[in-house]
């Protein structure tokens, strides 16, 4: 209507994390509740030196416009590592370079959706890709998560239904829950989608920081024919160069080149060509080992202090790998209380209500383990068990 | 419908410049069909040394997520900018930074456009605002250039239409016809806009590149209330950094903000931080003055060549900055015809009719004259001024 936003408009709101970020300016604070990568372990000396070669010797060529699908060169190191680490064969042809995967979801989307198709989500699911899903107007439907993925019978449910139309799925230590697919689960997906002619993105930013367990195959190597499969640079490398891309298969690709075109062109190319200069000039498994360590060591120790200080109603996810786990209190408290409580006493989290398309997990929250050291989450731990008893006698 | 696309896209299809780009890798074809910067103009050391002080200084902050309007030093220097240059009083947080103005264009239709609403654009106008809108199926409504501007008679007809949402402007040397607005019509366009709630927005890239004539006031300074001011670093500092900007006011921004988030979290924060080093430690002023003596000088020679070799009944644009201007065959020619003609004779150009959203302009085309040295503009003019003639011969 005239003077009016678009109807989409009336569906979104700001995002409550990005709110609750701004509490977390307090140094006083111990926050678990970004999702940021820990900035100890930016590559930035090797990134100071790709960047100074980039400009050096291909500075006409960085800064002038670019391909839509993004660097060749680079393409064919994602498709090539994709060989080499899960086994699918990707042609480089096959990559579009996005700003970072929130644009890989936003792009997804906006080739799919038609207002009122059926949305699967994970419950609880990633919060951006909610957001990301949200402007085109679909219907949310939630398929609860097990200790091994996805519920596979409600999911078979839901696929049948004529209005469904994608399945947005993180299978390996999702954001928020921690929770990662086992193997005959994501075949079990695979087959149930194709049964059902619906697409999948298969949201992958945090595979390479597994550091439990064995790596397991993506959903989309089981079939690939409507399979958007989205990688990052945001927790391998650094989040602020926006460096994300999607695998998909030609057909899926022509579409995608077509939005991405109409949405920005092609993505940021000076850093493309950087990341690459970084990728050929240093050891980039080194590089993952040492964060896969560092990650590792700060969630034992946050596993250690739940078992230690958390009351035993409280229940909690054992991550193999990511930057997340999820707790759920007993029914009767909410999160959003307890982070009121916590707040006073200097430590924050995530709320579990916002992951939820349906109302429910009103007693659930996310802890985030990668960005704090491991003195502050002694400290903020002991903090939060403090705060969740309190909570508890006062139930 | 399942397994089935999104049906905006069966209303798009790949850009055809990007396709004619295809044909410029040819060596030996002189093209005037790229959007291109002149790459001899880019400041690659200056640029280098920028990247160097941001990894050394700030690595940290730079490779980190960050705020979703952008870096506020850089908001702070795009907004002090415009209230030198335009005598615009602009608040750092009434920009928003994005990758490019074309994610400029993408977010405005995001957060305005209903599929059927009414999107009055420029005849000519900018495909890839074409392009960026039609993902959201409005209905577009051209309202033709003159020597002046936009027909203001025609706009007040259309914009009295009750579903007219929004209008789409290029004020200054347009892309692709070259013209600008004068004062009076961008007064008169602001009027028109307020009287039926019409938004604007108000894509101004080429601004700086004036090299004839004197700086007009922007469109949205007549009246800020839904007006959407687009600006963009590619052509004063580089393309590939995809760094640009949307300027404004508080209510539209909220909604600009929620979709932003949605569509990629923020613009690339090390690219940011670099541009806003560079624009410190070096005179942004003198820099353009530069680009803008060549490119004069470029427009030049190409005005002259088309004077001294084109058929008299040719006629096209004086252009008073920017990178294109604008040419107009006799009737009965095609400019898709010409264009096979003189891709034969190794020069290219864009033809016309993509730039129009009614079927016309078939025997007008678009030539760009700031990626082409002085020599190489008058080899490549006497070459499509051969083609011409040899059509008009046969026609």
């Amino acid at each position: 209507m005239k003077g009016q936003f678009a109807q989409r408009m009336s569906r979104t709101k700001k995002s409550f994390i990005r709110e609750i970020l701004k509490v977390t300016q307090n140094p006083n604070v111990i926050s678990f509740a970004g999702g940021l990568p820990n900035p100890n372990y930016f590559p930035i000396e090797p990134l100071r030196a790709a960047a100074d070669r980039v400009f050096a010797e291909q500075g006409k060529l960085a800064l002038q416009y670019a391909p839509t699908l993004g660097h060749e060169p680079l393409r064919a190191f994602i498709a090539q590592r994709y060989a080499e680490r899960t086994g699918m064969a990707v042609d480089p042809d096959e990559i579009l370079i996005t700003n970072g995967s929130q644009q890989g979801l936003d792009l997804v989307a906006k080739i799919l959706l038609d207002p009122g198709d059926h949305v699967l989500v994970e419950s609880p699911s990633y919060l951006g890709g909610i957001q990301a899903f949200t402007m085109y107007e679909p219907e949310f439907v939630p398929v609860p998560l097990r200790e091994d993925g996805v519920d596979t019978a409600v999911l078979t449910q839901a696929a049948a239904h004529p209005q469904s139309k994608l399945f947005y799925a993180l299978p390996n230590f999702q954001n928020p829950s921690g929770i990662t697919y086992s193997r005959e689960t994501r075949q079990a997906v695979s087959q149930i989608l194709a049964n059902n002619q619906i697409f999948l993105i298969e949201d992958d930013p945090y595979r390479e920081l597994r550091f439990l367990g064995e790596d397991l195959p993506t959903i989309a190597s089981f079939n690939r024919e409507r399979a958007f499969l989205l990688g990052s640079f945001s927790k391998i490398v650094a989040p602020g160069f926006r460096m994300g891309w999607i695998c998909a298969p030609a057909p899926l690709m022509d579409k995608l080149i077509i939005a991405k075109q109409g949405t920005d062109l092609h993505s940021n190319y000076v850093s493309q060509l950087i990341i690459h200069r970084y990728l050929q000039d240093n050891d980039l498994d080194a590089h993952i080992a040492t964060i896969r360590a560092a990650y590792k060591a700060q969630r034992e120790i946050m596993v250690a202090m739940i078992e230690e200080c958390f009351p035993s109603e409280v229940t909690f996810t054992l991550p193999e790998g990511g930057m997340f786990l999820w707790v759920t209190l007993p029914p009767q408290l909410s999160a959003m209380d307890l982070f009121e409580t916590a707040a006073q006493e200097n430590v924050v989290f995530v709320p579990g209500a916002p992951f939820h398309v349906d109302g429910t997990g009103n007693n659930t929250l996310r802890l985030n383990f990668s960005n704090t050291s491991a003195e502050k989450i002694e400290v903020g731990m002991t903090r939060l068990a403090q705060a969740i008893k309190r909570m508890m006698v006062a139930a």
